[in-house]
């Protein structure tokens, strides 16, 4: 590959998207023959993927080896970029879209949200303000008002309440990052200023909360808030709650730095951590705050989106007493990257920390304080048309849909958990909530721990190197363990049941093997 | 609109994407019926933009009395959710694609950058490293490494040399906002190193420096890496260096802190500021922070995709000499939101501050130490395709093609600039660099400023209410003056003249009305 350019006689004078010899990059009739040609892709890369490797063998710098070094002097027709797509880039995914892939947490997606990014990419609109695109921020913030009721968030996190424009609301964010950095920031001021700090001078009394759990991104917004790095605290877990943070643990550290003159600030409490789907308990790490006036806020990232189903809600019980949620339905609820809900109870506290007022984006309708300006509840200025396939995905499918696309990763999940609790050789480690299963091979025999998670290692690694399946790993309690994500959203039960027995094979192989004796 | 919902027995029993009984939400046949009916949507809209209001005429509050207050229960057709976007969302929206959008800086845009986002919508990967996504880490790598040279970037700041691996590198992110921040923060903590403080004990001794005619953004993204507001220097420009920032008085203003015992820590040099794209001295700018071991970064957020012209590249003369530098290609270069590049010069003093390493994401070849694992260069530890319409933009058109995209908007700034000057009505404010153009109306006879002020200001709002032309604002040496940004991709010089005509129309009679007087 690579070579097309290598020959630019190939296409010595190709001249698309000019129209009456002037270039025209929207002209319609090019925007329809190149989406159509990248819809073909789309679906033959659907039909296909199932047959791909997950993870591909390719190593690094194996594109810029591919590919020319240098951009092309001239155009080229569209067809020439899609064969370089298929051939150069296709071969190095790791297929997050394949059936066989149980890594991480699945990129869920739909039909409703593709189309719904691709009209948003389209329209190109700079929400900033209200008026810069009205029906944007007004999208999102409906979007986000239906999805609040979805979860059964109480009316104080909502925008617009049975009883008009409430004191809460929402944003929609790329990343939980960055819901972790702006609450975060909100918090930080809050206390410095109840602490009657000079300035940022009493940001070193600060102190900031979360379980050994948390995910690490945590740590980095703390440092990225400037919080001082000794005073971010990880509480310690075990198996005894199932991994949860314990809030009796909680409230002895925030009470012991209470009492050496610091401020505690923030806690960040998990509903479904990375690693296990361990449950941080909302309601009681809400009370501990309370104690405190710290800011509470729930990463509810990737098990938020179970908690449409009212038999997984009383996961976020407690939620009323937080100052902030935010889940992703890009993790779970069938909308494509990026796509980060976080709801506040009072939104005023985000945008007091976030506001920015620059002379070229003043107009009547924000003066009038009638409307939010979502740039004010967010790192940046500019921001895409953040609303519309969340909202395309709920208009379309209907809660009923969603739920039951929620029960059916569910119970493919149990069914693989019943399939390992039924041979001796694996065990479940830590109790399964939703669509995780977290698993190893057990030290059998006089085998100790340590060459049990060796031989979970290289399961693993054989599992992904077959290409037929891809799965992550973490360490609980120090053992290495296995984790098995279901519900990538081509994956039926038969993908399940074939990584099963793919995984059985390969262990018994393992065990048969010299070094594993 | 909405009723459709309040009366379900029209949509009573609808399944869609349900195959064999299941719920599939990537079947391939809706995948592209669904998107099929988007592509006639945007081809449709693309054809019909012209004609519409650009800014719309809808109260705070519309979206929501037209749509359902709470989400459906169950699935409709997919016709009804564009039906609902067709008759309750384009109306309200501000056409950022209209050919009549002259306001802030336009989010251009092309077929291959639209086809390229929807192939990464599909693909829905998350590359926080490598092996989770090499073709996508792959793909971003190159493609800035193509932009570098497109910009002349010296290869320091490139990720692979003709040597071999650079030791810079780049990232692409949402905004300018967090390529400021990640870069603030990566300065801060080195300036905490080398001042020896205690933890974050030295922050209230750090101080930051830009232009006051800097984006706001800069002083907010400042206050979230938690830098002292008393500690961040705006530094005042005048009419005599066309607004941009003089080396002289950075100097001072550096020493005076040097003297005081602070710690002089980050600049950041605007090219083509947003108010009236007035550019900073970037080589100046270089030299006097090298005298205090300050980080310079250089905002070309919008100017920056202008410098891919030989004939513009000069107005980043002396960025070997900076720390790092971003550019939007989401503002002027064909590709849609969101696309924020940005290059640093030492990769590692970027990761040094953002790395994380948690369990479940370790592997082989992040081991190694071969590979750029993207997350450790922004906020957020997940990300989309990012690089892939990138890519295809400059894959597509060449660089050729994209450099007479630029000349033609200059062109067509230059014709309206004309217009204004040959009207003695009328003053352009500020030299026009690229393609925005500030003028007013000038204060006539009698007239004080203050009344001329209010002229523009009634002239804007009425050109905004026509729906023939949206313009925005701002405040140059005390003067409202308007901003004609022209580059909407849609855009043609008929466009730009029938502004002018109506701008003409408009004054002529404003100027007759008795208030005016």
């Amino acid at each position: 590959m690579g070579s097309l350019d290598a020959n630019p006689a190939a296409f010595p004078a190709f001249n698309n998207s000019v129209v009456d010899g002037s270039f025209q990059p929207l002209n319609p009739d090019d925007v329809r023959a190149y989406l159509h040609k990248a819809v073909d892709f789309i679906t033959e890369y659907y039909s296909n993927v199932e047959s791909m490797p997950v993870l591909p063998d390719v190593k690094p710098g194996y594109l810029q080896d591919e590919l020319t070094a240098s951009p092309p002097a001239h155009s080229a027709p569209f067809d020439v970029t899609m064969k370089e797509l298929r051939a150069s880039v296709v071969p190095g995914m790791t297929h997050w879209a394949s059936p066989n892939f149980f890594a991480f947490f699945p990129s869920t997606n739909s039909a409703a949200a593709i189309a719904g990014e691709l009209i948003a990419s389209a329209m190109n609109t700079v929400g900033f303000t209200w008026q810069a695109a009205p029906a944007a921020t007004e999208m999102e913030v409906l979007a986000l008002d239906w999805l609040a009721q979805l979860l059964r968030l109480p009316t104080s996190f909502m925008n617009r309440t049975g009883a008009g424009r409430g004191t809460g609301g929402g944003v929609i964010l790329g990343t939980t990052s960055e819901a972790m950095l702006v609450t975060l920031v909100a918090a930080r001021d809050a206390a410095l200023r109840r602490s009657g700090s000079d300035g940022v001078s009493g940001i070193t009394r600060l102190t900031v909360y979360a379980a050994d759990q948390t995910h690490s991104t945590f740590f980095k917004a703390c440092r990225l808030a400037g919080f001082d790095p000794a005073n971010i605290r990880s509480i310690p877990t075990g198996a005894d709650t199932d991994y949860g943070l314990d809030p009796a643990k909680l409230l002895e550290i925030m009470q012991a730095d209470a009492d050496a003159g610091l401020v505690p600030t923030y806690i960040c409490a998990t509903v479904g951590t990375t690693s296990s789907n361990a449950v941080d308990p909302v309601g009681a790490v809400a009370d501990v705050a309370a104690m405190f006036n710290a800011w509470v806020h729930v990463d509810a990232a990737y098990a938020g989106s179970a908690c449409i189903c009212p038999e997984f809600r009383h996961h976020i019980d407690g939620v009323e007493r937080v100052d902030s949620i935010s889940m992703s339905p890009h993790k779970w609820l069938l909308t494509c990257l990026d796509c980060t809900c976080l709801w506040v109870r009072d939104a005023h506290r985000l945008s007091d920390s976030l506001e920015t007022n620059p002379e070229y984006l003043k107009n009547d309708v924000t003066d009038s304080g009638e409307v939010t300006d979502l740039k004010d509840m967010q790192v940046g200025v500019g921001r895409r048309f953040r609303g519309l396939k969340l909202w395309m995905v709920m208009r379309t499918y209907g809660t009923a849909k969603l739920q039951e696309h929620i029960r059916s990763d569910v119970a493919m999940a149990k069914t693989f958990e019943g399939l390992v609790r039924a041979d001796d050789r694996f065990e479940v480690v830590v109790p399964r909530n939703f669509a995780l299963v977290c698993f190893r091979m057990r030290a059998s025999g006089a085998m100790t721990e340590e060459v049990a998670d060796e031989m979970n290692r290289v399961l693993m690694d054989r599992l992904n190197k077959s290409g037929k399946a891809y799965l992550a790993h973490t360490v609980v309690g120090n053992r290495f363990v296995l984790r098995f994500a279901v519900g990538s959203s081509l994956q039926e039960e038969r993908h399940v049941r074939s990584a099963w027995e793919l995984i059985k094979k390969t262990t018994a192989e393992i065990m048969e093997e010299p070094i594993m004796q």
